[in-house]
């Protein structure tokens, strides 16, 4: 498979869109005519049905814009949580996108060491050989996140097969939450902050996995939450893809989600979850059962709104 | 539910043994026998034969140590890497083990933020609701490992649960592999290091679990091969669990392995995974058909040597 990097970059280029659609279906999110058509589908089986109203959702809201969003980004706590049939799911959801031409980065934020780590890896983004012999894709994401705590030991091994099968990781550098600052502000006594210091260990890790578009496959997560900070982690990291949590309902618009965009604005992707998922909320003058004309209105919205950010740079 | 640390401290003092078993079913660790009986039981559905032999092997591993070792840490990655149907038998060994009457900690190394966060913790160690409005169990573990790099945000959903349904948690703190220095041991402006930064954070958010026992349900994670970083890390941290990795195939021994117990030899719990799983690999006398046998004799000698350890500390 061509490399992770080429293949975002290029799709985003393609559809003019540096927009990935975050896929965390909590109930709540989904209208109540898909959780009773699942009911009613599966009426003695409401783990089933569960999993059945988050594969509707999931599939409606890729069917409205597959055309326009190069990336899904399905958040795999929320799969977990609704137990193993939701998991199923993810699968389901992961192999449409990718038939539908989206790239898939499975946000799980993975961390261990060795044979463990590779196993991870394996899992998510590769492939397994099980009892006899035979080897299968489980999860088969084109990306995965990654928290990078545990030093190189624990990032190789995905590496390893981001090179092997043209896959793709983001490691956590600085999240968008108020408490990031937590561990990641503490300065270091050579000045930097432990959060520039993870940048520069992820821009090494990333060195062998860099495509022909001038970027690696290894990237990390920057939150647009914190736009100053993005503009001088893009200097740490200047071919690193950059993966932008924090749009939207966390609170960032448009200008600081452009941050860490590179000068010729590419490089980077910002993920919007609720307000895609929930843009039928806020439409009056639409049904709930219309919940996929209103993500496919605000992805269009969003997308238009990024790419007038892009044009005039506020944070550089 | 009763305070998580007081569970664990009380289960190590009546077994007189500060063990717990990894549980990490590769398929090369399961001997022939078990592996071909599930490809009998299943000769159409060799992922299922897979689920299987994974758990005869952790049935009879559980069957041949709940009367002297406490609790199973089984490494949620390998579950994932063999697909829903070993996710199931995940689910299965949490529950036959507790049955058993041992402690289980599910070493996953979550970590994200807000109802993320609350999404891992309740479908790990709490309760999921689903589309009926009925809650139920999904993992039902009673402790996970968690990985502290987003700071409170990505911690205090887990300690909400900790603190309503007597569940911990393990942060990791230092970790045991050679490239936990790459971040964990870099040094900040007031002197410390950034993994001791991260013990005093533990400290401070497992104040509020703290059990009849004196120890905390938020506990920490401090690999056995760095035993000196050890006893310094339990001197940040008095009151908190610690978890120890690193004993036996991974190279520590059993005086470094004690090196974070209390000076009255508490509050640490220290895991093998491979040593006791394939112990029967080292067995000339034993068929390896009695790998439950030589796991038992292995746990056996590992009580042993840790007691002796802590009677006669070297690292303190």
């Amino acid at each position: 498979m061509r490399n992770f990097a080429d293949r975002l970059v290029t799709r985003i280029a393609e559809l003019n869109n540096p927009t990935v659609m975050g896929l965390d279906p909590k109930l709540e999110y989904i209208p109540k005519s898909i959780i009773d058509k699942a009911l009613l589908m599966y009426p003695d089986d409401v783990e089933v049905a569960t999993a059945e109203a988050i594969w509707m959702f999931n599939q409606a809201l890729i069917d409205a814009t597959y055309d326009i969003v190069p990336a899904i980004k399905p958040q795999e706590a929320f799969y977990e949580f609704y137990g193993i049939e939701a998991l199923k799911v993810l699968d389901r959801t992961v192999k449409y996108a990718q038939e539908k031409g989206m790239l898939v980065i499975v946000d799980c934020k993975r961390n261990d060491i060795g044979n463990t780590a590779a196993a991870y890896s394996e899992g998510i983004l590769g492939s397994t050989e099980i009892i006899d012999g035979s080897t299968v894709s489980m999860i088969g994401a084109d990306c995965a996140t990654v928290n990078g705590y545990l030093g190189i030991d624990g990032v190789k091994p995905f590496t390893d097969v981001c090179s092997r099968d043209g896959k793709g990781i983001f490691v956590l550098v600085r999240t968008s939450n108020p408490s990031a600052g937590d561990l990641q502000d503490l300065e270091l006594k050579d000045g930097r902050k432990v959060y520039e210091a993870m940048a520069s260990l992820v821009n090494t890790w990333g060195n062998e996995v860099v495509g022909e578009e001038g970027f690696s496959s290894v990237g990390a997560v920057v939150g647009a939450t914190w736009p100053e900070q993005a503009v001088e982690i893009r200097k740490l990291m200047p071919n690193n893809l950059i993966l932008v949590p924090g749009y939207g309902a966390q609170g960032a618009g448009p200008d600081a989600a452009v941050a860490s965009f590179t000068k010729d604005g590419r490089g980077s992707i910002v993920n919007a979850s609720r307000s895609l998922m929930c843009a039928w909320k806020k439409r009056e003058d639409l049904s709930p059962d219309d919940f996929a004309r209103a993500t496919r209105d605000e992805a269009i919205d969003m997308r238009t709104k990024l790419n007038n950010a892009l044009k005039e740079r506020k944070y550089v």
